[in-house]
């Protein structure tokens, strides 16, 4: 099994992305990961562009999330919401005619410097990906709040230990939660 | 494969009670439909009766969402999000031990005169079923807009051929999911 | 200037219950706090129970609503969402034909055992005030969260010390919010 | 009063930008439009960026919201949310240290070709609104629907009798919002 994580956040020093790195080490044995193209590398979407052809870290990023047994967002909490960056990804990956998000399992995770962790967006997202007919795995939920505090401020390593066991408890699951989707999907309808 | 339908409304000409019942005659063939008990027969949650015991309507609604292959919400839209009388039966039915909504396939149908045809409510729905970590399917949805036109209003019977069609498309798609949930969940995590 | 505060949780030993009552003492001097009626003395919600006539436990919350300067909400969250009761209460009051919600300026707190506090019932909360037309004040927000260890738990009195400190900065700003929507009230359209 | 638009689609021939034209000659009498700088103007938003300093037309952009009386949002909804590329917009101001909605009265529309008009996205952005201390006005909501036939083909003028009747009544609304809100923030907290 082979999972994806996208990344919300472009700061080189980011929560989010420091919580992807962790992501490897805390995963079932047997498991791969792999890092998407980062979100930074797209245009703002563009229905003229489009019509003109998908730019090519487009339907890169389309055959990424396309070729992995599930995905895994980890972002962080801009203005009460999803990233305008992750959002825009998004919106341009869903146009794409093989519809990549379309029954794949989804994971959420969310890092922030508040005391919410950014829990506010990640019902957004989930909003966002009922129309893409994603399978968004409900519990359990990691939202590592007051970030500053969980991760090595030199190294950048996730180093809060119940962080790391929910997460790991949570990867845990969400491997469960793919095999079941493919069960599911192996059925004839 | 049985499914019970969740009303939202106690009103005795509602649409959305006449769109329930509705559902059987466009449901795919050896699929069986039963009513939940009405919302209406709860008092409003309070943890101090719940410490004195589940009222005897609470558990039987549990038990008979708990015996469903699956489980259609019916509902209006109140106030932009979910009628308070539903709600209340979610917060009762979320703290039966036995947790019958977890791992349900949902359905989600909403009929209202507005335009909008009770979207709104739909996705605090949605948000709420993540907390009893139902399975929700995401597409196609179904919101009768301006129901006021599409049921005749002497017999209450659903007669707008577009909208009969969709619900049948709807739950030809939701015997399907349940299926394949079913067949997920048989797989040993 | 007086302001109303309407209880979202029906247990005797509510920690929103207990927040409540705090509130008066940490007011600014000369503001009164009156606590509206219990919305468990409502029916729920049944237009055919409307068409007969408000029941008078609606019209007397109405009433109350109507006669504040403004309204505090102080709930717990119950599934991600908004108490079924507190929202069978607020869709009550929304059909009487006075709309004592209109215009009128609203505070939200929410306290919970969560790490959350109550955070996600908090903005279903506001989109459902949108449809009513409420002053609703953004911020500073107050989210009491693991409500279990900020009351002492043989008064039930709010102890802990920060929270008390945010919630009269609070209530500060929704006295200026009041004062401000009123003047903004009084211009002529 | 001097009223600025925020378009959010890049897209030449975008239903939203043909709404934006549309709106000063729906406008009360006296009141001035302005078109605010293009969202597609502004980089993805990147902390690594703002700590080098804000990229001029994110100053631009956020000079121009705040030399407005108040803004109107006019977007499409994309994947039942807000655009990405509006999102990164709205990240990008929301940084600047003088903060230019907050306190700001805001009104939303939205164009879409479905039949919810672009509902969602609506209250997804009032949920940001409310981070960035917005002051976003209530009712009328204008969502206009299945836009492709309320727009006309050729010139992209509003040609529907309904929802131009429906836009000018709401502007008029936002007018008096506006004068309140201002007479509101002139009270001396």
């Amino acid at each position: 099994m082979k999972l994806a994580v996208l990344v919300g956040s472009l700061r080189k020093g980011s929560f989010n992305a420091a919580l992807a790195r962790a992501l490897p080490a805390l995963t079932p044995a047997g498991l791969g990961f792999e890092t998407l193209p980062s979100v930074g590398l797209l245009p703002l979407y563009d229905a003229d562009i489009q019509a003109a052809g998908f730019p090519e870290p487009v339907a890169a990023l389309g055959r990424a999330i396309k070729a992995a047994d599930g995905i895994v967002i980890v972002m962080p909490e801009y203005n009460y919401s999803v990233p305008g960056g992750l959002k825009n990804a998004i919106d341009w990956v869903s146009r794409l005619p093989d519809k990549p998000f379309a029954g794949k399992p989804v994971l959420i995770q969310t890092a922030s410097i508040s005391l919410l962790g950014g829990a506010r967006a990640q019902y957004h997202l989930r909003q966002i990906l009922v129309f893409l007919d994603a399978a968004v795995m409900n519990l359990p939920e990691v939202m590592v709040a007051q970030a500053q505090n969980k991760f090595d401020a030199a190294s950048g390593e996730l180093k809060d230990g119940p962080t790391r066991e929910l997460i790991a408890k949570q990867l845990q699951s969400f491997a469960a939660f793919v095999r079941k989707t493919q069960a599911g999907a192996a059925v004839q309808a």
